[in-house]
C-alpha cells in the first residue's frame, strides 16, 4: 500500500509522515491510562507493516517489544518520531530526533501557543531546531494520522480507529476527530485518512492537498479550519487538488472576525469571512456551513459518478415525501426534470392508472421492489435525466432491503448519480447496510438527499470550470505607475492626479481632473474641458465629499462655477474646519448611465480582494456588492456582475436602458491587475464607475487609492 | 385519561376522535397481510380502554371477540368508526354510521381526490351524507390518530408506535407518520399525538390545534403541511395556539407555486410562498425548513423552559468544537454571553491556568464530571447568561456518561435552558439514555445545538409578542369608501379620481390628480394648483406610465405644460397605439424626501397582503420588499419596515435625511384597513409613497387600484 505514497511522493520530505518505513515513539508509557500507552496499543493494533520503536527513559518493554532508554539506541528502520514527551521536554527530543538521523517529527504533545506566549516562545524555539536540522514538524498539540489504506494509526485516540473508507479528513481541532471516527462510523461509513494538524507550526493543511488528492483511496478531502497559515499557498494547491477530487470545508470563527476601521466602502463592507468566501470561489472549494454537511456531503461525493446537469427525477411511492423533495431540489438550486415521453409511456405500462407518472413520480403504496427497480431503470436511460432521488417511506407491501436488491444492480450499471432517501431509522437498518456494501449514498430525509445532489452538481460545475479555464495572470508593473507610487507619502490617499494616472497606466478610464487654486482658475480651467463640468472640493483630509455637500453637478458657465467654488470652500470650512483644502477639482460632466462602484482591499491573508456592487451614497446600506479575488479572468469578473442587481441591470431593465458590460468587466480585470502588481496600494475605490450605453465604455469618475 | 379530553372538549363534535367511548372498525380482515387485520390489532393492542367493534360482511371472530356482520349490530357503547372499506363503499358505511347514531367516522381508504375527478366526485358525495347526518369526518386516504397517553393506535402502521413523548404531529401525509414514528423513536424521543389527516375533506389541521393546545402531555405542536384549509380559520387557531405553546410547521409545496400573471409590482414579486411566510408570522407559527428541524427543534422547545434573552454560554472541554458552537450562535441570531467576574474568578478556582474562561469556556482536555458541574452551575447563577450550550467530544479522561451524571442535577435544579452536544455516536449512547430519561435535549453537533437554542428564543419572543399585542381591528368600510368602488366597473384598475378618492375616505394623503383633456385645460389646472407640477399621461391601458416616458417632473410654467401635453400623447401614440387615452393628469410636485413602495393583493387563502419596501422603477429588480398580512398593528407595519433597507433608512442614513417614518407606518396601517374593508379590491399599489421629514407626512403620488 506504501507503494501508492512512495511513487507520488518521490523524495518529498513529507513521505515519512504518510508511509514511514519504522516509526518511534519517543515517550512511550507502560500505564494503559496515559496517552502514551494509547498511542503505542493503535500503532501496534493498526497492522502497520513497518519497524515500529519504543523510547522511554524507563526501559522495560511493552507489547513484547523492548522499550528503548534512549532514542540514538534505536535501530534501523526508523524514520518518523512521535514526540509525546511534555512541552518543555520538546526541544531536547527534538535535538535528539535530528541526531539520530530522522527528518520527519510529528509533535503529539500539548502546552503550546494555545496556552498563552510561554507556550508560544517554546513553539517557535522548537521550530527553529526542526530548520536547523532540515526536520519537518507536524503539531504541536495534535492526534496524529490515520491511513485506514496502508494502514497506520498513529493517534493516541480509543479504539476502534474509523472503519476503512473513501473520505480524507484534514483537521485543525484534534478534539473533533474523535467524535467525527465515532459518528462517521454510526453512518455506516469510512475514511480513507484522518490527519490531526494541531497548531501547524511547519507542515500545514495546504501541504497535506498534493498527498490527499494523489491518494488513490481518498474519493474526497474533507477539511476542518480553523485558518490557513499561508493564503496564496492554500489557494494554488486546493485549486489544483479541486480539479482532481472535490475538496469541501468547514471553516469555524466567523465570530471572531472583527470588523476593522476602515475608509473605504470596500473596506467597511469586506470582512474577513468575505475574503476565505472568496478564497474557496477562486480554489474551487466547496464551504460547507455545518459539520454533517461536510461529511453527509463528502459521502454522496464519494460514491457518486457526477451528473451531467441539474435535472433531477424523482422515484417514490408516496406524495408527501416526493413533494418534500422537490421543494429540497429547488432550495438547492436543482431543477425537476422533465421526463421524456418515452419514460412515461414505459411506467405506464406496468404501474396503476393512478399513480403519478410526472416528476415527481409517485408509483402509490402499492409499489413493489420490482415497480421501483423499472422506473429506476426508465429514468437511468432517460436523457432528459441529469440525476435521481429514490424515496422509501417504510413501505408496507415489502421491506425496504427487497426494494434496495431490486435496485442496487440498476444503479451500477449505469453512470448517473443516485441518491437514496430510506426513512425511518430501526426498520431501514438492513437495506442501508446493503447501500453502504455498494457504495451507494443514503440519507434518513429527502432534504439531505436533495443536498448532497446539489453538491454533485456543484462540484461537476467546479471541475468544469477548473479544467476550462486558465488562472488570471498579472506581470510586473508599467515603470510609470510605480514611478507615480513611490512619488506619493505612505498610509495616505495619494493624489487625486497620482490615482487617475494609475489607472491611466492600465488603461482605464478617467474623466480627467483638474486641481484649481482659485475661482477664477477653475472657471478657465471648466472653459478648457467644455460645459457641463463638475465641482469637487479637493482636500485629502476630507473623505466623502458628497456628505460635506462639497460636489457640485451640472455648472454650465464661468459664473455657475466661481459661485460653486466659494459655495464648497465655505461648507468644507463648516463641516471640517481643520481639512487641508487644496481647492477644487473641475472635471468634465460624462452622459448620464447607470453607475456602478468597485474597489479593492488587501486581505492580510489572501491578498487584494476585489469588490463589485451598487455605489452612490447608499452603498453601505444596501450591501448590493460581490467579492472575489484579484487577479480576476473574464469569467470571475462576469459572475461578480451576475451576482449583484448593479451588474444584472446592466443588461437593460424596464426604462433603464442597458450599460456598456464589456467594459465593466474589462475595468474589473483592469483594476485587479494594477491591485497585484502594485503591493504598495492598501485600498482602492471607484465610486461611481459610470457606465455608458453599449460600445461607449465606463468611465472612472471619482477614484481613490490608499498606500499601506 | 380520557379526562383531559373530556374538560377542555365537552359536548365538542371531535371528541370521539380524541377519546372515543367505542370505536367499530367498519372492513376489519382477519388476513394478517391486510390493512384491516393492521388496524386491528394495533387497536386492540395499543391499550385503549374502550369497547372495540369489528364489522365484515363476513363475520366470524378476530382477537377473540366477536366480528359483526352488519355494523346496526353493534352494541353500545360505539361513538367512532373506522372505515377501512374500498372506495365505492364508503358513502354506504357512511349511510350505516348514521343510521347507528354514530358522528365521528375517520375514512381510511385511499382512492379518493388524490386519483383524479372520479375520486374527487366520490368525496365530494361522501361530504354532502355526513353534513346530512351531522357526522365529522377525518379523511380520506389518511393513517389515523395515535394518543401514547391515552393510549390509543387506531393507524394501520406496522408495529411498533412511537414511544409515550411529548411532542404532538399533526400530518397531511401519511407516507411520512411511519417514518417520523421509525426516526423518533431512534433519536431516543416519543411522540404525545400522532393525528394523519389525509384529504382534509371535513376535519382540517387548524381544527386539532385546539385540541393539542389544551392537551397537558403535548408540550409542542408540529405541523407537516401541504397546504390550509381556510386561512383565516388557521391563523387564527394557530395564533390561541402559540399563545399556550410552540407550533412548528413544516410547509411543503414551494415547487407547485408558479407565478401568476401580474398587473402590480405588489402582485409581481409576490409568491404563493410570500403569503405562507406572512400567516405563519402573524400567527405565530415557526416554519422549518426541513424534516429533520421540525423534530429537532421540537426536541429542545418541548423540553426546555424558555430563555430570557439571546445571550448563550458555551461550556466545553476543546477549542474546536467551542468555536463551531459560537458560529452557529451567530447563524442563528444569537449572541455569546459576556460571563460575569465572579462566573470567571469561580472557574479560575478549580480550574487550570491556561483554560479559557471566556466565552467559549474551554476547561482544556483534563476537564473532569466535578469541573462541567461545577462550571455548568456557575454558569447558571450568572445573570449575564440566559442559555447554556454544553459540548463534551468523547472525552478521553472520563465516560460521556460521568459527565452528564454529574450534570443533570445541576440542570435539573434552574429554569434556565441547557443544551447538550454529545459528539459521537456509539461511544456516546449511555449518556444520551440518561439525558432522554430526564427530559434534557441532545444533539450530535455544535450546530444543531445551535439553532435548537435560537428556536427557544424565538419562541420565546413569539410567545411575549403573542401575549402583549392586540390584533389589528378592521371594520366597515365608510360609506363614502363603499360608494366610490361600486360606481366603478370590475375587472379593472379603478380611475385615478376613485382611487384617491378612496385614500382620502382613509385618510391617506395623496396629492390631487386633476384630469385635463386639453394641453390649454392642462395649463390652466397647472396655474390652479400652483408650479412645479407633474403631468402624466391619462390611459387606463398604460400600466407602467414611465417606461414609455408618460410622466413628466417639474414642469415650470404655462408653455412647459403646454409642450409636455403634446410629448406625452406623441410617446403614448407610439408605444401603445391601441390604448385608450384620456388626456393628462396633472398634479402638485411635492417637496423631495425618500420614495417607498407600499402594495396589497388579495391572496386567495389569506387575504390581503401588505408590501411595503423600495419602489421606484427597479423595485422588481432590487426585491428590497417585505410582506405581512392585513390588518397590521403598529408593530407589524414597524417590523415591515425595519425588514427592509428602503425602511431602515428613513431613520436617516449618511447624506440622506430622514423621512416621517411615524407617517409611513400610518399609512400602511391605514392601507391595511382599507384592503380589509373593501374585499372588492384585488390588488393596491401607491408607488411611491413620497415621504417628506419627520412630521411632515408622506404622500401618496401615484395609486393603482383593480377591482375583482
Amino acid at each position: 500500500m506504501g507503494m501508492i505514497y512512495n511513487s507520488c511522493m518521490k523524495n518529498d520530505p513529507l513521505l515519512p509522515f504518510f508511509s514511514p518505513k519504522g516509526v518511534v515513539i519517543v515517550g512511550v508509557s507502560r500505564d494503559p491510562t496515559k496517552l502514551g500507552y494509547m498511542l503505542a496499543s493503535n500503532l501496534v493494533q493498526s497492522g502497520y507493516q513497518g519497524a515500529i520503536h519504543f523510547v522511554n527513559p524507563k526501559g522495560e518493554t511493552l507489547f513484547g517489544r523492548r522499550i528503548y532508554t534512549r532514542l540514538a539506541d534505536v535501530p534501523d528502520p526508523v524514520d518518523l518520531a512521535l514526540l509525546l514527551v511534555p512541552p518543555p521536554g520538546v526541544p531536547a527530543a527534538l535535538e535528539d530526533v535530528a541526531a539520530r538521523g530522522i527528518r520527519a517529527a510529528v509533535i503529539q504533545t500539548g502546552g503550546f501557543r494555545e496556552t498563552g506566549p510561554d507556550g508560544a516562545r517554546l513553539e517557535q524555539e522548537c521550530l527553529e531546531i526542526a530548520r536547523k536540522h532540515g526536520i519537518r514538524l507536524v503539531g504541536p498539540n495534535c492526534i496524529g494520522f490515520i491511513d485506514t489504506h496502508l494502514p497506520i494509526n498513529s493517534t493516541f485516540l480509543q479504539p476502534p480507529g474509523p472503519p476503512a473508507g473513501d473520505i480524507a479528513f484534514i483537521s485543525h481541532s484534534g478534539a473533533i476527530c474523535a467524535a467525527v471516527m465515532d459518528w462517521i462510523r454510526g453512518q455506516g461509513n469510512g475514511l480513507s485518512n484522518l490527519a490531526s494538524l494541531g497548531n501547524c507550526l511547519d507542515v500545514s493543511e495546504a501541504d497535506l492537498l498534493p498527498v490527499m488528492a494523489a491518494n488513490p483511496h481518498a474519493k474526497v478531502i474533507t477539511l476542518y479550519m480553523e485558518s490557513v497559515r499561508n493564503g496564496a499557498d492554500f489557494i494554488e494547491k486546493a485549486r489544483l487538488a479541486a480539479r482532481i477530487k472535490p475538496v469541501l470545508a468547514l471553516k469555524v470563527g466567523r465570530f471572531e472576525s472583527g470588523k476593522k476601521a476602515a475608509a473605504s466602502h470596500t473596506g467597511a463592507l469586506a470582512g474577513a469571512e468575505s475574503a476565505f468566501d472568496a478564497a474557496f470561489e477562486k480554489a474551487g472549494v466547496i464551504r460547507v456551513n455545518t459539520t454533517e454537511e461536510l461529511f453527509q456531503w463528502a459521502k454522496a461525493l464519494a460514491w457518486c459518478p457526477l451528473p451531467k446537469g441539474r435535472r433531477v427525477a424523482i422515484l417514490t411511492n408516496s406524495g408527501g415525501p416526493g413533494v418534500t423533495a422537490a421543494d429540497a431540489l429547488e432550495l438547492n438550486g436543482l431543477q425537476l426534470a422533465q421526463l421524456s415521453p418515452a419514460t412515461v409511456e414505459g411506467m405506464k405500462s406496468f404501474l396503476p392508472a393512478a399513480a403519478s407518472l410526472h416528476n415527481p413520480v409517485d408509483m402509490l403504496a402499492s409499489a413493489n421492489a420490482e415497480h421501483f427497480s423499472r422506473a429506476l431503470e426508465l429514468m437511468m436511460a432517460d436523457d432528459q435525466v441529469d440525476s435521481i432521488l429514490v424515496i422509501s417511506p417504510p413501505p408496507p407491501p415489502t421491506t425496504a432491503a427487497a426494494l434496495i436488491k431490486a435496485m442496487v444492480p440498476v444503479v451500477l450499471s449505469h453512470d448517473k448519480p443516485v441518491v437514496f432517501t430510506m426513512m425511518g431509522e430501526d426498520q431501514v437498518s438492513e437495506a442501508l447496510a446493503l447501500l453502504h456494501a455498494y457504495k451507494i449514498p443514503d440519507y434518513r430525509f429527502p432534504e439531505w438527499s436533495a443536498s448532497a445532489l446539489g453538491a454533485l452538481s456543484r462540484y461537476a460545475e467546479i471541475k468544469q470550470r477548473l479544467m476550462d479555464e486558465n488562472q488570471a495572470k498579472a506581470g510586473k508593473a508599467p515603470a510609470r505607475a510605480t514611478a507615480l507610487l513611490a512619488a506619493e507619502p505612505q498610509g495616505q490617499f495619494i493624489s487625486p492626479d497620482a490615482a487617475t494616472g494609475l489607472l491611466d497606466a492600465y488603461q482605464i478610464a478617467t474623466t480627467p481632473l483638474t486641481l484649481c487654486k482659485t475661482a477664477e482658475e477653475a472657471a478657465r480651467q471648466a472653459g478648457k474641458t467644455g460645459y457641463p463640468v463638475v465641482l469637487k472640493i479637493a482636500s485629502p483630509d476630507i473623505v466623502h465629499k458628497s456628505d460635506i455637500g462639497g460636489v457640485l453637478l451640472g455648472l454650465k458657465n464661468a459664473a455657475e462655477v466661481a459661485q460653486g467654488f466659494a459655495k464648497v470652500m465655505e461648507r468644507a470650512r463648516a463641516a471640517q474646519p481643520d481639512a487641508k483644502v487644496d481647492g477644487v477639482h473641475i472635471q468634465r460632466m460624462l452622459p448620464a448611465g447607470q453607475e456602478v462602484i468597485t474597489g479593492m482591499v488587501r486581505d492580510p491573508m489572501f491578498g487584494p480582494m476585489m469588490m463589485f456592487g451598487s455605489g452612490g451614497v447608499e452603498v453601505e446600506g444596501l450591501k448590493d456588492v460581490a467579492f472575489a479575488l484579484a487577479p480576476l479572468t473574464f469569467a470571475e469578473a462576469e459572475k461578480m456582475l451576475e451576482a449583484t442587481w448593479a451588474g444584472r441591470k446592466l443588461r437593460g431593465f424596464r426604462s433603464i436602458p442597458a450599460g456598456d458590460r464589456e467594459a465593466v468587466i474589462d475595468t474589473l480585470m483592469k483594476l485587479s491587475r494594477l491591485a497585484v502588481e502594485n503591493p504598495a496600494i492598501l485600498e482602492m475605490e471607484i465610486n461611481p464607475l459610470r457606465v455608458l450605453p453599449p460600445g461607449q465604455g465606463a468611465y472612472a469618475v471619482d477614484v481613490r487609492i490608499r498606500k499601506s
